[in-house]
């Protein structure tokens, strides 16, 4: 007999339900009728997660792969050979965005901020007024990066005010976080399965306002990753153009159930809330500091910095956790020594309990004092 | 309770056995040391199954997406600039490589035969002395369309005879049909989770001959399907780049221990071609006639002709045999009505026995004589 699954604090994938693994003991042709009408449902129920419908103008499309998939699959078959992105940046997917633009060709400007600010939406009005070549604005909602919340409903004001298309990476926050995506101004928006619907990996999909979307035609750089053509085939014969993951589809059905017998987004968002105040709460006991501001930091995932003692070594740290059964994640700074901890997916109370239980547990084994001293300033 | 799944007659996804899918009822962690070794473990058993080795300079790359997935990462990720891609053409996944190339402005020829015809390693051999500026050659295998089988060892020692690079899409074949791709000469084989290894959907797998994937360093169109850098991340510390689909992956390792369980690519290419001729002759008994000749025909997945018939409509068809729980495939033929029926996945004498029962009892609820009138002429 395996030991139990640990618990996964990271970014993704996640734990998810035993009932929502279950789901996955079936075969289903992905061109047979029940097939597609799981993928109808899937599709109209993202949508109404999102505040809007197709009746209103707005269109869910699924995309094999991961949520980069998804991301490139926007950018690629969004912005036209003339058109320009700008990519306001702080932290590594923001950066991720430029590195597709540039591998697609397209016209990129980046507006990078330090790390632990958060995205002004005053300097992006100020930016496309200065650049008016500008066509298409992109942004990360929650930057796991940090676990920054970047104002997006802001930034989407401005977009809209000035004209402009805009993208936005709501991969950790969909789900989440409340967003109604037609008042934000978000022309597409990108999420995961194996986030906060707490499905399993295998798809991401997007959010669309059908005029920008149809906008798309013809545009696309790559044949797998054609926004549009995937969007084409959902809606011509409610199929994929290619092979789906169709288990992964049945786990996220049932991940939707089980979404809203929870209550839906407002009782997720309460809590995944709940877990981050009580981490947050019990890590500063243990003299750790969290590397953002509080006004600053989602509720999704935190970074905390490296404790000023040379006996801290994060791979002694990981894997002390890992043995007790919790995975945590590494940080992902450009300069300061970070490591970070999720408290999305079925996670609840008394598993962030147990994790900083076994953080006193694994940091007085490193010989460390607890609390641990604070990090250097 | 929900019924029990249909049998799937498809070309995948597949029907899976019950165990490959408990396999999926874990979360575990992308970047922590237990699925890190499974993926090590993965890659290893695909290069052993192509009959090469690390140790022999061959290397397998994982790439998040279906089949087609893959084969856009190598075409996208090989082919240079300045280089010219050949693809010889006999069926739609031909000619989907041709689609992909153009996407990307990968100068392409296409040489296309019939789809009843194999491709021609002399017509290959003929095209490559008049055409020197073509450096990469690309054909199917397993070309689904029909399930003919083309001479991929005979077009392999071709290519490089004339110092070409050789690209083959083995989607349907790799795990049913014996094949050593350091002997075939081939540099790029790419291959599905869901298909012969009786996986789940969601990733596609190649296998690259070392230099061949070393020469692919920079070229790369596109950042998620870039061949090169997602072998240089697993490379360096066993991790996908971005999220894998780690269930699909626990599927697969276990798949492949049920490969072995059942003596290896000979024992299931035996018991597909068994499959194979007893579906082909049970419908030769109810009046069907295949779409190949048996010498081109491959064991795979096998096109019929529609019956001389009004009363053979291939919805009403097919929704009866789904009805008594047997899904089969639409025909993709450009020219020849046709609907197709796989033979690969967890199936047995007896379901295909059941199979060819379903057919003949709905043939004759659709008022229709068994055996049904010969296709027209």
């Amino acid at each position: 007999m395996a030991p139990p699954d640990k618990l996964l604090f990271t970014p993704g994938p996640l734990t998810t339900s035993r009932t929502v693994k279950e789901a996955m003991l079936r075969d289903v042709g992905s061109r047979d009728e029940e097939f597609i009408s799981l993928v109808r449902d899937v599709r109209r129920r993202l949508l109404e997660l999102g505040g809007v419908s197709q009746e209103r103008g707005y269109e869910a499309v699924l995309m094999q792969g991961s949520g980069t998939f998804g991301v490139e699959a926007v950018l690629s078959s969004a912005v036209p050979p003339n058109g320009k992105l700008l990519v306001a940046v702080n932290g590594a997917y923001g950066e991720r965005m430029v590195r597709i633009a540039a591998r697609h060709g397209i016209a990129c400007e980046a507006m990078r901020i330090s790390e632990d600010q958060p995205i002004d939406p005053d300097a992006v009005r100020q930016f496309l007024r200065q650049h008016p070549d500008v066509t298409h604005v992109a942004l990360v909602h929650s930057e796991t990066t940090t676990g920054m919340l970047n104002p997006v409903e802001a930034v989407g004001g401005v977009a809209r005010e000035a004209g402009r298309t805009l993208i936005v990476d709501a991969m950790s926050s969909f789900g989440a976080i409340p967003l109604n995506v037609a008042e934000a101004g978000i022309d597409f928006l990108v999420s995961s399965a194996n986030k906060c619907i707490e499905g399993v990996p295998g798809f991401s999909f997007v959010l669309a306002r059908r005029e920008a979307l149809n906008a798309c035609a013809g545009r696309a750089r790559t044949l797998s990753l054609d926004l549009h053509e995937q969007w084409k085939g959902l809606e011509t014969n409610g199929q994929f153009r290619f092979t789906p993951p169709t288990h992964a589809l049945l786990a996220f059905a049932q991940a939707l159930r089980e979404l809203d017998a929870e209550g839906g987004v407002a009782a997720r968002a309460k809590r995944y809330q709940s877990n981050h105040r009580i981490l947050v709460s019990g890590m500063k006991e243990l003299g750790f500091v969290p590397y953002l501001k509080p006004a600053h930091q989602g509720p999704v995932i935190t970074a905390f910095r490296y404790p000023d003692d040379k006996r801290f070594l994060f791979d002694e740290f990981y894997a002390g956790l890992s043995r007790a059964g919790m995975v945590i994640y590494p940080g992902k700074l450009s300069s300061v020594d970070c490591f970070r901890i999720g408290n999305i997916g079925r996670l609840y109370e008394k598993d962030i309990r147990s994790l900083l239980e076994a953080v006193k547990v694994v940091i007085r084994e490193m010989g460390m004092p607890v609390p641990v001293p604070p990090p250097p300033r």
